[in-house]
């Protein structure tokens, strides 16, 4: 793409959290401007009416999703309800745009399980096939030549930057993998339900989806690919009383050949795994990051343990649930893409405190 | 009443944050027993189920609001949206069964003001007229008395104790009153509003009815009470991320009568004002309570200052929104319209930290 | 005890939150009267004066631990370092005074562990050897002959009453427990640290103490006394941006003997191990209990999941860390000790919101 | 300036909020490098490893500050307690090093002042009276051409701004000016003070300083040069247990002039007096804005209302307290000082939610 030119991005399903993010991040993208973002309800109200923080920065109106005419953009971002993409996607990309899918439709290879977990039909399987899994530190080279991108979920990307190194070289029991997750209230979106009200929210900790979330098949599905070995996960999500941030605490058992290893060589492993990578940052063998570190940025942050040198390793994995989680990581897409730099957009520290 | 006997208590509308203040403070009352609750949604449903705090100490089914018979207590506590209370009060009065009303229905003398501030027309004003203001340390006489309480909202219970011994004493211009005013989120209620999700109200702070609050209206009709003077009040209440507490800033000019006397005369107005009350605290000249040391208790506390000794009077007053402000206070009232001890079920300490 | 005497109770050390919370309880304890506090640094301060709280609801001043004479006691609390307790033991047994330690003196039966956990030589073994450990549900007629008590720490409540069904039974892997544990910052104590202020422990999730923690070697000897097998514990304890509860998440491998039981079993295996138990809230299957239905209560609160009807089963547990991990379970011991009923101070409700 | 140049800039004590918030901007600047940052404490230390929110993006170590020569750089940044800054005025000056003080040491003319709330002497009054105070909006003609800026305090900020269209117009009593201020933790810096600790300061809210605060003598002072009247005002400032974000509730009375003007009329004075202001955002009559709106932004919004139609004008304005509030202005000054576009590195929209 020439340096000069500009993406023109279009955003469906502008008016929650990953919509906001998107247009922080763009609206100070050296190589892309949004030109136009829809909303089913809100046609015909400016973005900065609903979100005031972006007074004086955006001039964007809402169109309506239904009439909206978006094949003159480059790529369209779907910040949208399961099944919107979708529906969507056969004439976009007939029309030569490039479709992001912050939601779940182009997730799967098995559109069963898609089926299964979302209770609705797929409805373009063909495309489906094509998509590529958006988690660019394991798939650059499929999303630089995709048309449709599959956005990874937030605690699926933390998951699957902490195991991949242990299963791809084979050292852990793939079979037991235990994975213990908080993330902030701004994971569930901005929804008005009584749960997530401050009242109830706040001052307060809980498990939730413990018998089964739908970032479970996902997260199985995309480890599966990374060794010959079953995999069987555990996953736990628990709800913390801050707007952003996530954690993984993550358990894998070594097998013998893990066992073999010095605490140095499997840290030497996670540093060789993400050398070079701009936003994976491999903190030294037994810190303790936290969410707050990564506030705000595309940054996501993990470090090793192994308590009392037994024969369990403890990952440690955070990020931004909103940024790396899922806004952040789909400019990141778009920029390789469309041949930009890959941080282009995304090069804004972390808020601390 | 006979010491022995014990207060037969139904509560209508329990879904909310006051309904479940209610039990809490009742299932440890040594008078007063619930024995029935009401709601129309949840109708059938175990409080437990509801409020996973009153498991193992609550038996309780929510009945039917519209079926249930209320008529077999002695006390009914309306813990629901405006209106409901006026609608039931003629038939629970004949029935000899005495209301406590912890919205707006009984607040009011000058119905008009009701009327237009509420947006309905007032169904029983005999009943208006009788009814008695739940202000306990204001009021105490006519609620021993009165078959139907008034409760008072939570910012003008505040608001009240905090202005009531400057005005009583005529040391103050009435006609420039300042409150700026604070609450915790609990105040809104339970309710699934967008602006109360954690993630809007967290980490965050603002003004809100600048223009129009309804408990303006109200604590100017109780002000005007005290004096002969024209009272003229501006309200500003803001929200806080937190759960519970209220904090009002009160500001006044003293007049010529005011400027005479010393900051410790000040002071022992106020300590007289409040002498033998249990739930009323007047720290030292110059504290700042914080809204914490109130925390599920019915105390409210209150502290006076006198910047740069000028002529501006500060009164700072602290309460829990939910209890002084609200269950406590009604609780409190109950207690003195059946003659048991005013203390009884409400000698909680607070929660801290 | 005669029904009519007081427990004469002291506290030393009651400038922390343990010390607070065992005034809270015990000002409404019917059968017990705090008569002494001290405190190293605050000898001569009103309690009130430190703690606003407890305006108007306790007249005590500290007394200087140096010098206070403690043995008119009928117990004395040490809600203390580690390490004060066991120094004034002896005087105190001999004295006739009986203690109960909420710091980590009288938690071990081997020493050795002690010592090296908390770099400390034990200066009293024979007390040692004699003090029960003070956890209610697990050990109540030891608790009930006891002169000396040590209370368990916060954490090791939650992993032993949740894995103590599963052990006894003798149902799952016990080389092989995983416990995430999170807390909310009352847990570190009233402490000016650097990471405990709100600008850095505020909206924010992050493991800490995961290659050893104290309470790992305490939780790991009490479980080895429930089964035969050799106990391997993994603990993993987490900071959350509350106030106060606990929340562990603890995972065991069901073995053949496990495996071969129904979840209506395994549920019925909890439900008749703390039947009874006034203070144990054993949830239905597939609960997801939060911090909060417990804050400012003695209550904890569990329940089963077993994911994917896999072979791990998954043991949701909350407290109020201060209360039942803490100052509650010490006046439950006391309760025990001196023949009142179990649950006297205690019944207060958790305050909800 | 030349474009191409970079501004060689030193910052003094970057081991607290300010510090890391001048880092997180400059880092993205396009016309100025942080070429040596010095601590006392932390000599050695590499900064990320103090923020870990800036790992992989800055590679500085701290120097000494008592070794360290910054007469190198074009401007150093004073991010350190009261008093360091006019001890090394002299000596940068000589060396052609313009100052920026993020303290109190050159906010005033009238030392005396000074002297009397920050207890210690000036040591350079003739750079006191050279230096110019450092809120653009107000005095851009003068940081322009400055050698030393005294960067205003957060609340100054806010009331100044708030405030000075009132009393330019003359149209409102200058003697009767009231501010109810609320300031997120982070205003208190990074301090572990037992007051701030997350279990005292959140779920809480109360006043401090209200009998005197050393942002009102620097207010009343600035405020005094807008108008010939004399200005009196009450200032009380509130803590929310937040982390950034100031809300500033600025209460005026008008005069004759003032109440011949029209809501729209008082509206224009505003937009008139902010048009063209990259970061001051008037809001529509009537607005309330959040602190969360400006999250990490340097734009302060505020908005008028007039309740009742009274005679008091209300004035709402909000700030990120670490940005507008500090190290954001004193960015915006270091553009004007060295002429390159005043939005230069200020350019990050806020983080919402």
């Amino acid at each position: 793409m020439n340096a000069d030119k500009q993406i023109k991005v279009g955003i469906v399903g502008g008016t929650g959290y990953t919509g906001v993010e998107l247009l922080r991040m763009l609206t100070l993208h050296p190589h892309a401007k949004v030109t136009m973002i829809t909303s089913r309800k809100e046609a015909g109200t400016r973005l900065d009416a609903m979100f005031p923080s972006l007074r004086g920065r955006c001039d964007l109106v809402f169109s309506d999703t239904a009439t909206a005419d978006l094949t003159h953009c480059d790529v369209v971002f779907y910040a949208t309800p399961h099944g919107v993409a979708m529906a969507d996607a056969s004439k976009m990309v007939a029309a030569g745009v490039k479709i992001i899918d912050l939601a779940a439709d182009f997730r799967f290879k098995d559109l069963a399980v898609f089926e299964q977990w979302y209770k609705m039909p797929h409805s373009c399987p063909e495309l489906a096939a094509e998509a590529a899994y958006g988690l660019v530190e394991l798939n650059r080279d499929a999303i630089k030549k995709a048309r449709i991108i599959g956005n990874p979920g937030c605690y699926p990307t933390t998951m699957q930057l902490g195991f991949h190194p242990l299963l791809k070289a084979g050292i852990v029991d793939a079979s037991n993998l235990i994975a213990a997750c908080a993330s902030g209230v701004s994971g569930a979106g901005k929804k008005a339900d009584m749960d997530l009200i401050f009242s109830e929210a706040s001052d307060n900790f809980k498990a939730y989806g413990v018998s089964g979330h739908r970032h479970h098949p996902e997260t199985e599905a995309r480890l599966q690919t990374m060794t010959a070995d079953r995999v069987r996960l555990l996953f736990t999500p628990h709800l913390v009383p801050m707007i952003r941030g996530m954690h993984s605490t993550l358990y894998s058992r070594l097998n013998a050949k893990g066992l073999a290893l010095s605490n140095e060589q499997l840290q030497a492993l996670f540093v060789d795994a993400y050398n070079g990578e701009a936003f994976v940052d491999v903190m030294p063998f037994g810190s303790m990051p936290d969410t707050r570190s990564t506030r705000g940025s595309n940054t996501l942050r993990l470090a090793l343990h192994r308590p009392q040198n037994g024969d369990t390793l403890v990952v440690l994995v955070v990020q931004d649930n909103l940024v790396k989680g899922a806004a952040g990581q789909a400019v990141q897409c778009m920029n390789l893409m469309f041949g930009v730099p890959e941080t282009a957009g995304l090069l804004t520290l972390p808020l601390s405190p």
